[in-house]
């Protein structure tokens, strides 16, 4: 097991009916600025809970951070920080309107010359303006880390940042808001959830016995519950074993005192950026060809995983190690996820070319868990998944 | 899953040589009462990697805290507190001295009559005096949560106490410190960890799929390593599995979302009070009667437990399950640990009854998941562990 320093402070208010908890966590005398994304919010009935909870309390309202949090957009919100002088944050969505809070939760007290350089120059936050949550879409994990990806049209770019202030401060997750996410939603963050602990797990042992059974956990659990959830988003069961799963599978546990691969998120963000795709689809698309490119390197934890967590008891390593690939393409398949890039676009011609010459430009000249993934390698990757 | 809270804020410093880093959690302008048990801490060098790491802070030492931290012993370090103006409180132990760390925490700011009322009385402590911990013997799960029990021989009485506010700072979990535990304690250090997960998870199905697979995860890893900590405690690998496992065994994780036992514990301790067993023993004396008294309300979780985590795949549901018990004996003699309470004292008669009339004057009716382990059940269990 590698060494390693491990904090989560956040709050969590989980179970049926805890959004009317908010009103103990957000002090009366708080100036609040509510975010929100495209107004779903307003139409399955989150909006007035959260409304009718703090009714106490001075609210201003900022909607319409998209999928993907923009920067120009959320500059748009800064300016409302500044000038409505905002003390306290409440994100209310997904991972893309919690990640945009908290680049709002750093803006807030940087003093720097833009804020844009807390993304360029990968600034850690030691202290934001704090902020809660309360989750409507189970799949980054944003709601119990301090991490986020801010993306920029005008540069098509798509960049990380994070820092031990970037916590929220609480959370509430209520399983009772899935019955309203759309299919494709729910897939989408079955599928980030999954890659999640793909990424934290799937690289070589390193003798972390804990860590490697509490990922086989996550991912035995979303197998589980994911066509239970597709099927019927009001099983309450299996909606709470889900919105747990995604926040288990990013806050930081099952990736302490391992290696951490992240090269198929790394590559998945530019497909985002590139096409528009779907963040949990560019990681569908990456990583089985991620792993077959890199069979030799993973192979060991692919059979690993495909034991414990497939039940697959047949043949060499190799053999149990290819056929745990297939299972998670199938897997995905099973839920409506394609694992093509030309199943997104016709256009995908030289864009591994385009990728590897980004990453070459930005100096990422190592991906994954040894730092060995050379832009040429990233090129060959990405060609495997046209 | 029911609704659960959780908040865990205690920062984790896990791995080799991390004891050093130490001089970067305790405010420079502290005054530290360093607290420790027996003395074997200058003995295994504990001690002077604990100074130097701290050369710059002015400390007051107070050695001397009992197995089953005593209430006069913490009072008189209260004194010390009080009459040296100690800021910050340091445990370096194990579950013992951290635990008393705890009351001396709480009770150093309590305005009370009398610091037994926090015991007497279970007063939730809000705010305590802060404290870092340097874990010297895995097993209580202590370093990473908010609880402790405190012991008067006076009473001959063992009480729990708690609250938010009694969460270490920081804990440093460095696996070598394991090299120079005597057996007899890595031993009663696996057996209690071991227990611990038995009480948050031996109850009956609730449908929280992550918290039952995390908890046999732990299971798993504990039965994996045990034999290889008693006989190599200098195995890195599977020290420091064993120390991760013990803090994620009763940290709150876990515990969140499902039922709760601790039929076992408050049982146990009295076996402690009375006859002065260690700990972990007790906990062994008892867990077997417990299931065996109540094999029908946990017959299913017995089964899965025999399923997943001794791979029993024969028989009916009731035959795994009893064998899931018998394994579980097996499990604690291949430890060296003895499991009816005739091992360990001749003058058990009686102990029953004592304990169940103790039972009934603290007004302790009903103990277990379903608060229906009256008195006279209890009296059964304990006969039934002579």
């Amino acid at each position: 097991m590698n060494n390693f320093e491990f904090k989560n402070p956040t709050k969590i208010i989980f179970g049926k009916d805890s959004i009317d908890k908010i009103k103990n966590e957000i002090p009366e005398d708080a100036k609040v600025l509510l975010l929100y994304g495209g107004g779903s919010i307003k139409k399955n009935g989150i909006y007035d809970q959260v409304k009718t909870a703090l009714s106490k309390v001075n609210i201003v309202e900022f909607g319409g951070i998209p999928a993907n949090p923009e920067y120009s957009v959320l500059m748009d919100a800064l300016k409302v920080i500044k000038d409505e002088k905002i003390t306290y944050l409440l994100a209310v969505g997904g991972g893309s309107v919690i990640d945009g809070t908290k680049f709002l939760s750093a803006a807030a007290l940087y003093d720097g010359d833009t804020p844009w350089n807390i993304l360029k120059n990968n600034i850690a936050t030691k202290e934001g303006m704090p902020f809660g949550t309360v989750l409507t879409l189970p799949a980054t994990g944003s709601e119990m880390n301090s991490g986020a990806v801010i993306t920029r049209k005008e540069t098509q770019e798509k960049l990380a940042m994070g820092g031990p202030g970037l916590f929220p401060v609480f959370s509430i997750l209520d399983p009772q808001v899935i019955a309203s996410i759309p299919e494709r939603q729910l897939a989408n963050g079955i599928t980030d959830a999954f890659t999640h602990v793909l990424e934290q797990y799937m690289t070589y042992p390193i003798g972390a016995s804990l860590q490697d059974r509490f990922a086989e956990s996550i991912l035995q659990t979303l197998i589980e519950v994911a066509p239970k959830v597709i099927k019927d988003p009001t099983d309450y069961k299996a909606t709470a074993d889900f919105m747990w799963s995604c926040t288990m599978a990013l806050n930081g546990l099952i990736q302490k005192g391992v290696p951490g691969d992240w090269a198929v998120h790394a590559i998945g963000h530019e497909l985002t950026a590139l096409f528009g795709i779907d963040h949990a689809r560019t990681l569908a698309v990456i990583a089985p060809s991620h792993y077959k490119y890199n069979f030799e390197a993973k192979k060991e934890k692919l059979a690993q995983y495909g034991e414990r967590v497939w039940n697959i008891t047949e043949g060499s390593t190799d053999d149990k190690a290819y056929t745990a690939i297939e299972k998670t393409v199938d897997f995905f398949h099973g839920l409506g996820i394609d694992t093509k890039l030309s199943d997104y676009t016709k256009d995908y011609k030289g864009t591994a070319e385009k990728i590897s010459k980004r990453f070459t430009e930005r100096g990422w000249l190592g991906l994954g868990e040894h730092q060995s993934l050379s832009p040429d390698k990233v090129e060959e990757i990405v060609k495997m998944a046209y």
